[in-house]
């Protein structure tokens, strides 16, 4: 069969939209920016979006639905806000369509033009908070711990399937606090649910830490960061977890009465994932043949392919197959007994590479004979003969060892890939010849930031919360720095 | 303590808000028309969506997700489908704001028009469609058994929560098949789906049956629709299955090779149901007191109260409930042991009446010396002494009990609501006496049905399904009938 996908090293950037394509994941719409997820692509969601979902949950945490529309004013109310946040957005401006008069289908009807116009929601800490106003009156009612799935629509002009489309799918959470000690708690806390969560379903470890002043949520006073390293070398922003101080208590007027009976206002935190966190699932692991799923993501965990040429040997495959697929059911493993007739095993097997199965199952007449299965795991392409008899056991423990294996090889990999450097130039040369992430002494200022932004198109991912004290000197204007912060190229 | 609702009998429609908001259910927001589910309302809505979600995969679809937007032309593509649709729609005219240049806050950017208009989908066909046009090729890619779930904004004037909202959320179903009569069979499996739920979770008898020509979904060849009673003897449209037959294939080019190798247009269905269910819920069920919720939907099946004068009774009765909230969860029983020590009990006993928690124990020291609870029930707010020992076991036959008490109530009120009148003279008195739904003779024509809808607000809910065959005469026309249908005012 020829290969369906342009290699990694030919182009990862094509290499990425391709698999992203014919993995039946997304696709473009015929809406500019929109994007269609695929029921494949949907499934992966599901799964992340129900872990995710039971993390909030066991800390505490609510959903809720809040407005998809946001009026006008209410983003002039938070002056960072306003100011630090993209103007790309979707803005409605009438409420009612009408027959062409022309007779030529449909057109807007000038009459029905809203008197202040509504904002399709970016994020919604406006809407949100405006509704806080309402629920908050003492420190009975806090902590109030919200999260919503939602859609939100952020008008950009390249976009990229998943990493960067206008509209997306995400949660937002937003937290009301009594104290500021307890807002950076949970800012904290929810990094660290979407560092576990990215290490221990997506395989994918992550280096958590704040922005830098520069890159911080318009509106907050800190943003923390998970950041993977992809496999070109070029960092992913996974999710953020902001403090945004009592700004937008503020600009909503949201106060609480204190156990002394004093009004204060209340602190606030924000934090959020989205479908990007696909785009980082598919760059950490795939490769040239396909996606490579963690097992703990993957909607068919198990593929099973029969390979026969007379119809009664299919119905004694059948037989032994509809037994292994009970028993891996039962120990709760999802699994397909591929057996339609119109494919060859050879275009299945590419099929479900191509998809990311973990495990590939395949059974023919001398298996059946010796009462053996051929297993392929997809992460390694490694064959194994193995017995039936215990099979589901040894398939579990295979899924668990995946899992760990995928995590490892990204580990490791992000290990090769981070250099510590300390002179500017060599860090020039290397962050072209070798790429990855690169921990260095910088001054704190935003100013040294900017000129090694505009020079080398790296940035600070982040201060690492792990970075040992360590003097050292900026690797730009040599002016002392107190621990190494994570410079990368980035998506 | 005060009772915190108008009564039924006092004012319907002021009791059903009053009950929305007070049991924290959702609410109205500074966007018009738009509401905020709340936290409590929202885990009922994602109980529901969990079972639906179920029932649909059961059925053999799978999720997806299609753009909010809808370029306008699209609307004109389908003809029935542009007249007979709403166009009362959320417009987007523009992609950008910018400050303001007269520094009050920011403007929209005259320069960042659309070159078409989007509309906010109200419903997703027309996208849905024109995506499979590129996924269907041969009978072997169908049939396509796609949902999405959603946000839609419909721009009404008049709104009531829940019931009727400019955006709600729902899921959409939108399938594909080679034959018609596939199709036409999806078409009623949906439905079924839909009665399934209604009777099964939510405890809501409702009669499934065929739209009239009138009523039909604006493109489809039959709208099918699940009626539901209220208590204020209206009908209720809780779900729609929509035979769709080959008109949007027809709009959007979407044909298929049949076995023979020969072009044919594709066969469509498409079916929904929305938070309306959340209205539906509140009206069939719930009392003066407050809600009264299905013990398969309600966020908390039991509610543990401890009463105690001293610190040393709650120790020891904290001790009995961790042992009998233990048990409870072991049998997937959600339970809440509220001990805060700043409510009184009888203020915890109205606030669960009031959320309408199915089962509520008590405990005091007498309960304590005896090794009992007080056991109530919020169907019938009946209350019974009952051992500790096997507690939980009955709990759960309560939990059952309480189901199946809470749909015979509803399906005996149907009952007892349900007329049969071949006068219209008495149709109109009794309309206006009783309420409820009446089986009628109907001549069949949009004009006759008009006349009735336009003399008395009643319209025809459905042609039942299981309608007997009943030779009689039109109560309006005289003409000849061959079964009843059923007429009902309605939400």
């Amino acid at each position: 069969m020829a290969k369906v996908l342009t290699s990694r090293e030919e182009s990862y950037a094509q290499w990425y939209n391709d698999l992203v394509i014919k993995a039946d994941l997304a696709e473009n719409s015929a809406v500019r920016g929109c994007m269609v997820i695929k029921p494949y692509g949907y499934a992966i969601w599901e799964k992340m979006q129900r872990a995710l979902d039971d993390m909030f949950k066991e800390t505490g945490h609510q959903n809720a639905y809040f407005p998809l529309f946001i009026p006008k004013s209410f983003f002039s109310k938070e002056a960072a806000h306003v100011d630090g946040f993209a103007k790309e957005c979707a803005v409605v401006t009438h409420y009612r369509l009408k027959n062409d008069p022309d007779g030529k289908g449909v057109v807007v009807d000038p009459d029905a033009k809203l008197e202040e116009e509504l904002i399709v929601r970016p994020t919604s800490e406006t809407i949100i908070w405006s509704t806080y106003k309402n629920w908050i009156q003492s420190y009975r009612d806090l902590p109030l711990l919200i999260n919503q799935w939602a859609n939100v629509v952020r008008w950009e002009m390249r976009t990229r399937l998943f990493l960067r489309t206008a509209e997306f799918l995400w949660q937002e959470g937003h937290t009301a606090h009594a104290t500021q000690a307890e807002a950076i708690q949970e800012t904290e806390t929810m990094l660290g649910v979407y560092a576990k969560f990215a290490e221990e379903w997506m395989a994918m470890p992550v280096v958590q830490g704040y922005k830098s002043a520069n890159e911080r949520f318009a509106g907050a006073l800190e943003t923390m960061t998970i950041e993977a390293l992809m496999q070109d070398g070029k960092a992913l922003q996974s999710g953020t977890s902001h403090f945004l101080g009592q700004n937008f208590a503020k600009a909503f007027d949201v106060t609480f009465a204190n156990k002394e009976g004093k009004l204060e206002y209340v602190w606030a935190t924000s934090w959020g994932v989205s479908t990007r966190l696909m785009g980082a699932l598919v760059m950490a692991h795939s490769d040239d043949n396909g996606l490579v799923l963690p097992p703990k993501l993957a909607p068919i965990q198990v593929v099973i392919v029969p390979i026969y040429k007379k119809a009664e040997e299919l119905e004694r495959i059948d037989e032994v197959v509809n037994g292994l697929v009970a028993k891996l059911k039962a120990l709760g493993i999802s699994v397909k007994y591929d057996n339609d007739d119109n494919r060859k095993p050879g275009w299945k097997f590419a099929e479900y590479e191509l998809k990311g199965v973990p495990v590939r199952l395949a059974i023919g007449p001398r298996d059946l004979e010796n009462g053996t299965f051929e297993v392929a795991r997809r992460d390694t392409m490694a064959k194994e003969t193995m017995p039936l008899e215990g099979l589901e056991n040894k398939i579990q423990a295979l899924l668990d060892d995946i899992q760990a294996s995928i995590y490892k090889k990204a580990f490791d990999f992000r290990t090769s890939k981070t250099t510590k450097v300390d002179d500017y130039d060599e860090f020039k040369r290397l962050l072209d010849e070798k790429g990855g992430f690169f921990l260095c002494h910088w001054d704190g200022t935003p100013e040294t930031e900017e000129l090694i932004k505009n020079e080398t198109k790296a940035t600070i991912r982040c201060i690492p919360l792990d970075a040992p004290d360590e003097a050292g000197q900026c690797m730009v204007s040599g002016k002392p720095s107190s621990k190494r912060v994570l410079f990368a190229r980035s998506y």
